[in-house]
């Protein structure tokens, strides 16, 4: 955390829980909305082994969102008033992705809530260090051959047609998460906050505002480097 | 297990694991298209609070999933195998019942997947005690307010013509529920067996052949019977 500077913090610490409960309240709604995602794509699974991995991936996002939820209880504030303050922000993403194909619902899996679990962690360094850490540590993330990306990896070495229709639908995907990500910094204040908190002072043109524009454009920018490095170990161009 | 005839146990040990890996695996099997429905059915969930409910009640169906699939693990049968034997039985059952609300998919879940889970729980009583207590104690089934029956019971009592509608679709749903169930006890050399062990004596028209007339019917009774007062509890007519 020394990277990050002193004067952001102290307004994070004086924000109260505010940023902090907002932060793991985006976290849990995501993954709300990825077990229901991963869940709609267990029973159209190509076969037999593939369904069985959507339930192992499945399990792991409700266990953490679990994990999510069970900090804002520790603190106070249930489930549902947690996430409340985004319920719907993931309409007008999933309006604009629907899939046609049970891998573009997988990659959607990857690629949008991906780059929403990104921004969570990313705003998450920007808290106080122990409720970073209590964040961060509940959105762990473990790569192993259970995981989508490993089956993305190996549908797509094994399918030159699927990689590139693969690339393409990426493509659009990020698009459209990082415009939702855009509009989460631009629109909470307690995110701009944290975007400011966790921007490095050379990238920081703060003007004041709750979101200044320095700090957004750097948030995005990470969101869409971790993308690229994403898109890489599937094997799909960026 | 003193009320079960001696005679019968005798064929289900000389059967070796046959019996005990399909029960287990066709339980599995089930809770992997429950985790389905259940997923699926969280994104058109009418508000947060039942989206969220949808998540507590999938990861429970996915954690007792796993309890299934580490038994069959633990006698040297790997995820896949325990449920390939059953990859697809439910593909007739789902075309016949495609629901048209998220009441009806959650209805479904209930009544559909419950005479299935007491079809492998009453088999499951058939087989030697330590195998048949090992399944029991995967499959065991917790009433609390989270439960599915609790949201429909919910549901019903707010709204007289939903009670109705859910009363019509839940008779269609047991009685393809219940077909499916014949049809395993049919099929299935292990289900006449361990039908047979379960059957009390009086009922039991042993004629050799593996699944006997008499214990197919006082399974389906049982079946009927426990999805008659699960309907009770939801307030709806079976």
């Amino acid at each position: 955390m020394s990277e990050q500077p002193t004067v952001a913090h102290d307004v994070v610490r004086r924000a109260g829980d505010g940023p902090f409960l907002e932060v793991t309240g985006l976290a849990a709604y995501v993954r709300l909305g990825l077990f229901g995602l991963i869940g709609a794509h267990t029973w159209d699974a190509p076969d037999l082994a593939s369904a069985q991995r959507m339930v192992t991936i499945g399990l792991r996002v409700g266990e953490q969102q679990r994990a999510l939820l069970a900090i804002g209880a520790a603190h106070g504030v249930e489930p549902v008033a947690l996430m409340a303050p985004f319920a719907g922000v993931l309409d007008s993403f999933e309006a604009r992705t629907a899939e046609s194909t049970w891998w573009e619902g997988l990659l959607k899996g990857v690629v949008g809530h991906g780059v929403a679990s990104d921004l969570c962690r990313l705003l998450a360094r920007g808290l106080p260090s122990g409720l970073a850490a209590e964040v961060g540590a509940a959105m762990a993330y473990h790569d192993d051959d259970e995981r989508s990306t490993a089956i993305i990896r190996a549908g797509v070495d094994a399918d030159e047609r699927l990689a590139s229709r693969l690339a393409l639908w990426g493509r659009r995907v990020v698009g459209e998460s990082l415009s939702l990500s855009q509009t989460l910094l631009v629109t909470r204040p307690s995110f701009g906050v944290l975007a400011q908190a966790v921007t490095p002072s050379d990238a920081d043109t703060d003007d004041g505002d709750a979101a200044p524009a320095g700090a957004v454009a750097w948030v995005l920018s990470e969101l869409t480097a971790e993308h690229t490095r994403r898109m890489d170990r599937m094997g799909l161009a960026a």
